[in-house]
């Protein structure tokens, strides 16, 4: 199993490790130009990295007359993090290089009901595990990313009065994690990591919604190329009220959340009710796609619902695209409800370039996300 | 009667400019660390501002030993800024000097119903007799601002679809204004414009929510510090269909708009329908405080539906402040009814530290912002 260890930068030699790792910057020209570092100091930091380990140099050897090409790399050795993203039943977990590349990932089942303490012991077990299994020797641990199903306070990583997830309220998860590992700890909404990692996805587009249609409802907001946590709970649309003929308490106290009728678990308790077994929001999926009548008019009618919310969204921000994730993403009639929602309704300045798309970053997205914004945790 | 001439700066004199005009700094010392610019850099282009007779440099010569206190300010004859705030029925006209300070604000009754060409031709001559009667002698004029209570595009500052605005569409208002003027003009949602004013008023508010309550309804969105403009129509509530017993169509066609109810425009309808004369909100708000019961349970519900409009906002953006401007503003009703709504039904982590109150800057916070954005405009 590997170790686990700080990672030994300081100031500038951060910012250019992080230019390199991000795809920035390939060359000492190119971080010169980009950090605004004078070209021999970026090579004093530079050698410094390479000599700690943590970048290579490659072609270095390769001359054929004229100045030899060199392409600066973070170097396959230089870290590892540790990323999950943790849903309400299943959990994917993840070995990223520091350049945010998966080395493993895993889907694994999972029970957030059992509390913080278990479900983040089990975790850190799998972690472990992972790197036993899958950490190339020698490689330390550089950071531990989680993504929540809730609202996370950024100022402390604490879980701050989530639905569906009892005992957690006020749960200090980064300062739980940060103690068994003694490394930076990123702990965010998984929606907001979900946004961050498919932000890579879809260049040119600095204002973007990201929807995650999951056995919950979440949503991360990116706003001039940038993710808008506002007070933490950003991007929050569980809870709008919707319009409705009949009137479902939801799990937050309030009565007709769109999540009481929208999410994977409202979908599942109607198909249940109606005598359709379902165990999780794939098989909600599948029974659309075996064309179960019953399961696609819930879904239908979740798009509708979700896509006047929606409305109201693309109205107040006007964003690039609206981008649609999670397990229920790949039921065709939820995203061809939602456009129509949006599309009937929305100002036409607001829809007029607007793009209402599925995932292009995958399942995956929140651990790329979580990657990403653990790099900047890593080398601050 | 005042000349007018586009401003003779360039590149790095209009940043500091701006910085003195702005209030951010007073010294060439502030200027030099604001700016990054080496002090000899800042001083030879001091030098020229205040040979071109923009900047003046105060107290000179009042030395008490040691170095001599100089106090840069924006020289009062550098020039004038004509903006205006349209409104359905009213319009407000102002002169600023170029550090955003009125010389001179009129509200004047005006109808944007008589089409573009007519009422901008009105808005100009009121411009010119501003200037006329108003405008120091010599003080050159620098730009047009003007708000329009309707979507407009920030790639050409045309009108798009705009509700209760026949004529307008797509009307190329930057287009017509600057013919007239030859000079840098800005067009902008009148919404976004009071928001721009109304943030100068909060500091250390970086995400704020400014709603205009008027004959219409607008909101205009400051996310970062930042206008946050979208495709254009950014900050637009007004569409939004809302929960009803009834059902109104709304002059955009759709039905159970937000605007179809709690806009000064439905309100003044509704009481038409009761028999009480009304001819401007500003009755509206009279009745109300006259204690008319009618006008009270109107305002009363136009805040609650207002009011759960912005839970979906607040909850998606979580923003520092609610700040409600514009005409029924100081009907107590509504704020109090908005508040009750947004407090009700939210997120704890996106209400605990929320701010909702009337404006701070007043009637005249659209002109402000008009001035900011069109310093910005004159400087670049």
């Amino acid at each position: 199993m590997s170790g686990k260890e700080r990672l030994p930068v300081r100031g500038a030699q951060g910012d250019l490790l992080r230019l390199v790792a991000t795809g920035h910057a390939e060359s000492r020209a190119e971080l010169a130009r980009l950090s605004g570092l004078a070209a021999s100091s970026v090579s004093l930091r530079v050698e410094e990295l390479i000599g700690a380990g943590l970048l290579v140099e490659e072609g270095a050897g390769t001359s054929r007359g004229g100045r030899r090409p060199r392409r600066l790399q973070v170097s396959p050795t230089a870290g590892l993090l540790a990323v999950a993203d943790l849903g309400a039943r299943h959990a994917r977990l993840g070995l990223l290089d520091l350049s945010g590349t998966p080395l493993v990932v895993e889907e694994r089942p999972c029970d957030i009901t059992l509390g913080p303490e278990a479900t983040l012991d089990w975790v850190a077990d799998a972690f472990d595990e992972l790197l036993l299994v899958h950490g190339p020797p020698g490689v330390p641990l550089r950071g531990i990313g989680t993504g929540i199903p809730g609202p996370v306070d950024p100022a402390d990583g604490r879980v701050v009065s989530p639905s569906r997830m009892p005992g957690w309220n006020n749960f200090p998860v980064a300062e739980y994690l940060g103690a068994r590992y003694d490394l930076p700890v990123l702990v965010e909404n998984d929606a907001n990591l979900m946004a961050v990692g498919e932000a890579r996805a879809w260049p040119g587009c600095d204002n973007l919604m990201v929807l995650k249609a999951g056995s919950g409802i979440g949503c991360g907001v990116i706003v001039d190329g940038r993710l808008h946590r506002g007070r933490g709970a950003a991007g929050d649309i569980s809870h709008v009220r919707v319009r409705s003929d009949s009137s479902v308490v939801c799990s937050c106290g309030h009565p007709d959340c769109l999540e009481a009728y929208a999410s994977g678990a409202a979908l599942m308790g109607a198909l249940a009710e109606q005598g359709i077994a379902v165990r999780r929001p794939a098989d909600v999926v599948a029974a659309v796609n075996d064309g179960v009548p019953e399961a696609t008019a819930l879904v239908r009618n979740a798009g509708r619902l979700i896509g006047e919310v929606l409305t109201v969204l693309v109205n107040f921000l006007n964003p690039d695209a609206i981008v649609v994730g999670g397990s229920l993403s790949t039921a065709e009639p939820l995203i061809s409800s939602i456009r129509a929602a949006v599309y009937e309704r929305c100002l036409p300045l607001a829809t007029r370039d607007l793009e209402i798309a599925v995932t292009r970053a995958g399942p995956d997205a929140a651990l790329l996300g979580a990657g990403s914004l653990l790099l900047d945790a890593v080398l601050t």
